[in-house]
Parts: structure tokens; C-alpha cells; sequence
């Protein structure tokens, strides 16, 4: 399994992935999800991959060579180095994704394997903003919007929630890849098929390169730090909420009011008597 | 969809489950997923049911007429209402679901649907304690231990977290209700599939009975409580935790020590560079 995540803000872009695949649970390997594409001055693109190993491989192999011919005239064809946007940049992807589409899915299906990749393409090249992606196995993607600022592929549904409450355009790239370390050790926590190095990349709008990028194992002192505080404090924040009261007359959040609007149920005292 | 759990502690047991069903986002329905059989002073059973739900509106129905002959010259046959043990009455419901599968998982088939179903089956018949079970679509059942003393059924991830973090045999029975519905709030959060009322019981330990049942509307101030402070309190625990900082010398938790174990990512720099 895989978890990546990837956040555009308006101060920059976040991303992050774990480094742990598996053929079955006895079977688990390291390999690294994250690419980064960077001319400094010019453009600075990273590529996070899930799903199929054999398949997300090819597509980069691929993309490094992916020549993108529209035009069979055209004397220079598209690459991902010579793009002038980032939209421009996902159609090669998606076309490297359609490539290895056209050399493996059929192989792949005699032998009943789903031709499954999930990619997740972010950056900036100069003359324009910075842009994210999602791009599916048919190669087609979409585009993060203000409303939905992330993207993540893989096991997605633990490290949701925290995404979803802390995430907006305005929120600062610190505070952005505090919550995706939090998004990942939650799904770590409860996801054994993701796991340690994580490889998390920081990039501030406008630099065309960076040099915030790391790998965190699980000695590194701030991801000890948040994993341990995290716990401990969502239990605090757990314990200090009340425990429900059933007697209404004893505070101002009874669990059981007198005017319940939804009927209660019914409980079933005899072995011939009938639901509803 | 569906979320139900059930709870099995020292002091009792607990059960929740939402009432949201739906064949596609745009056919959402109501329906009670949870069933409490009681004879007061002898037998308190719960049943709670996700999957297909013609089969286990199904599973019910005959649950209640139910007999388990196993050896032809008996003369009482085995139901929910005589069984001796919790294991007995799960055994009825395990051959309920394959009488089910018998009359129904052919034609289902035959549309390409699948003999879905999965259920939480739990409670105490006088002399002896409490049980819990896990039943699974073949009619076959695990049952809780002290190491794992809950089950959930449907939509689980996003409900998950939050019950590994509090939920110990010692855990209060109230707590344990705060807990389930902590975990329903998360859940219904992330997943429209899910969705109340929401239907609680609580039931003491050597009691046979219960007056703790509830159904819970987004009106009630109990929930509504929770469902507030929770976000907000969430929201603080996270922003009290510090912000990376990537430079060491300025912290006791830094993001990057000199002396980072896992090797740092590669950038690709030009066209013609490769991978590794």
C-alpha cells in the first residue's frame, strides 16, 4: 500500500509519502514514491506515485524520455522539460501513463491483475502559477482548486479528517506540513502497509527550486515529537469532554430529552413478535 | 453504507449504529439497523447489520423463527430464545445468514451482485457473562477478546483511530458511549453514506435488561456538544503543537539533524538524468 499527499497554498506547495509497498502482507518492501524535477530559474515539478509498482516504475522511467508529438510536423515535441505550463507537463504524464497502458494492461489481465496507478503532479514553471494534479490510470486528471486545496492517493481515509479541518489556501507551509506528518501518522498508526522514510518536500511560491526536502525515519526528533504529543493530547481533549448523562434534569446537554424526535426503537420481548 | 460497532467491556457492553442506507449517492433511504431482543431477567441480545440490505432485512426475519435442528430426533430445536449460550444463539444466526444465502445468493449472482452481508451480534443469557460476536456473510463468527474489545461493521476507518486510542476492557461504560459516538461524528464527517439517527444502547453488566436506548437526532444536545467541541478542541490540539523548523540549531525537535539516517531524496535535475 501507499499513502501520498499533495497541498497547494497559496504560499507554496507540500508533499509527502510514505516508502513502504507490499505484495501481500508477507511481502513488504522500501521504495520511494516521491520525484523531484528541478531546473533552478526555470521550473520545479514533484511526481508522488500509488498503486502498481511495476506500473508507477514505467511511468517515470517513461516520462524522462516521454515525447508528447501532437502535430507529426512539429519539430519539437513536448516533454516535461520543455513545457510551458504545468497543464502542459500533466498531458505528458498522462500520456506516459497511456503508454504503459498500451504495453502492459492486456499482459496484465491474462494474468488478473487491474492495471491500477494513481499519480499525484504538482509544481511551478515560470510565467505562471503554481498548479497541482491528480492523474488516474486512463491518464486524464484534475486540478486542485481553492476549495479542494490536496490531493491524496493511496490509503487516503485515516489521514483525512485532519486534512479536512486545518487545510485552506491561507494556511501557512509549516503549519501545512505539521498537518500532513499528523495526516500520515495517523494512517500509519492504523495502515501497516505504510510505512517509514517519509520523504517530505517544502516549496515556497515563486523559487523555482528548493531546498527543503527531506527523508524522516522514525528517529528523527520532530516526528517523534508530533507522534508521541498527538496521542497523548487528542486523549486530554478525549477526557475532557463530558460523558453523557441520561437523566436530563442533571445538565444542559442531556443525551435523552423528553420531546425525542426520532422514534425510539423497539425492543423485541417474545420470540413471535414481529419487526415494526 | 453503514457504521455500526459494538462494545464489550468489564462493566457492559455498547452498541451504536447510524440508519443511512443507499443503492448510489442518489437513492439515500432510512433504515434501523440495530434489532435488541430481551426477555428481562433471563436473556438481552443486540443485533446490528450492514451490508446487503434485502439480506439482512432477511437475516431478521427468519432470525425470529429460526430453529437449528442438528440432530433430527430432537425434540426442542435451537433458537435465539432458548439457546443456553451467547455461542449457541450466535450459531442460529450464523445458520439464519446460510439459510439466506440458500434462497437468495443465486439470483443475486445471476445480477452481479453480491451475498454481501456482515453483523455484530452480542449480549448475556443468565449463567454466563457477556459476549460478544463478529458474523460474516458464510454464516461463520469470531468473537471479541480482551485484546480486541470491539467490532465494527461498514464504513470503519475513519470511526477507527479514536476507539484504538480509548477503548480497554476498564473503560467506563459511558466512556465508551462518548467513544462510539466520537467515532460516529469522525465517520459521518468523512462519509454522506453514513448518517443519523443514530441508535444507542447501553447495557450494565448482570442485568438482562436495559433502559439506556436511545435514538440520537442532530437535534439532540448531547451530540450536538460533542460534535462541536471535538472539531474545536481537534483544532487546538493541533495548533499547539510546534511547526517544523528546518534549521537545528534553533530547537530540540528539529525536522533536519545533520546526522539524518534514511538517505535524502535525489533530484532530477536535467532530461537525460535517470532514476538511481
Amino acid at each position: 500500500m501507499t499513502y501520498c499527499v499533495g497541498i497547494k497554498l497559496d504560499a507554496g506547495l507540500v508533499f509527502l509519502s510514505d516508502s513502504r509497498t507490499n505484495a501481500g502482507v508477507d511481502n513488504i518492501s522500501t521504495f520511494r514514491k516521491m520525484i523531484v524535477y528541478e531546473r533552478p530559474g526555470d521550473r520545479f515539478m514533484v511526481l508522488l506515485s500509488a498503486g502498481n509498482l511495476s506500473i508507477s516504475q514505467s511511468v517515470r522511467e517513461i516520462l524522462q524520455v516521454e515525447q508528447l508529438k501532437e502535430d507529426p510536423e512539429d519539430k519539437e515535441s513536448l516533454t516535461i522539460w520543455n513545457a510551458k505550463s504545468m497543464f502542459d507537463a500533466a498531458r505528458v504524464l498522462g500520456n506516459a501513463v497511456r503508454h504503459v497502458y498500451d504495453r502492459d494492461a492486456e499482459a496484465l489481465k491474462y494474468t488478473g491483475v487491474e492495471f491500477n496507478v494513481s499519480l499525484i503532479f504538482g509544481g511551478q514553471i515560470r510565467g505562471e502559477g503554481m498548479r497541482l494534479f491528480q492523474v488516474y490510470s486512463a491518464g486524464n486528471f484534475i486540478e486542485a482548486t481553492p476549495e479542494t486545496p490536496y490531493f491524496q492517493i493511496g490509503e487516503y481515509k485515516y489521514g483525512k479528517p485532519v486534512l479536512d479541518r486545518v487545510i485552506t489556501p491561507d494556511t501557512r507551509l509549516d503549519e501545512a506540513a505539521k498537518c500532513a506528518l499528523v495526516s500520515m501518522d495517523s494512517t500509519m498508526k492504523s495502515n501497516l502497509s505504510v510505512g517509514p522514510p517519509l520523504d517530505l518536500v517544502v516549496y515556497e511560491a515563486n523559487r523555482f527550486e528548493t531546498d527543503k526536502i527531506i527523508s524522516i525515519d522514525m528517529q528523527n526528533p520532530y516526528y517523534r515529537m508530533l507522534h508521541s504529543s498527538w496521542g497523548q493530547k487528542l486523549r486530554e481533549v478525549f477526557d475532557s469532554l463530558d460523558d453523557p448523562v441520561w437523566d436530563d434534569a442533571q445538565t444542559d446537554t442531556p443525551l435523552k430529552t423528553e420531546g425525542g424526535r426520532s422514534k425510539p426503537l423497539k425492543k423485541i420481548t417474545r420470540p413471535e413478535e414481529r419487526l415494526i
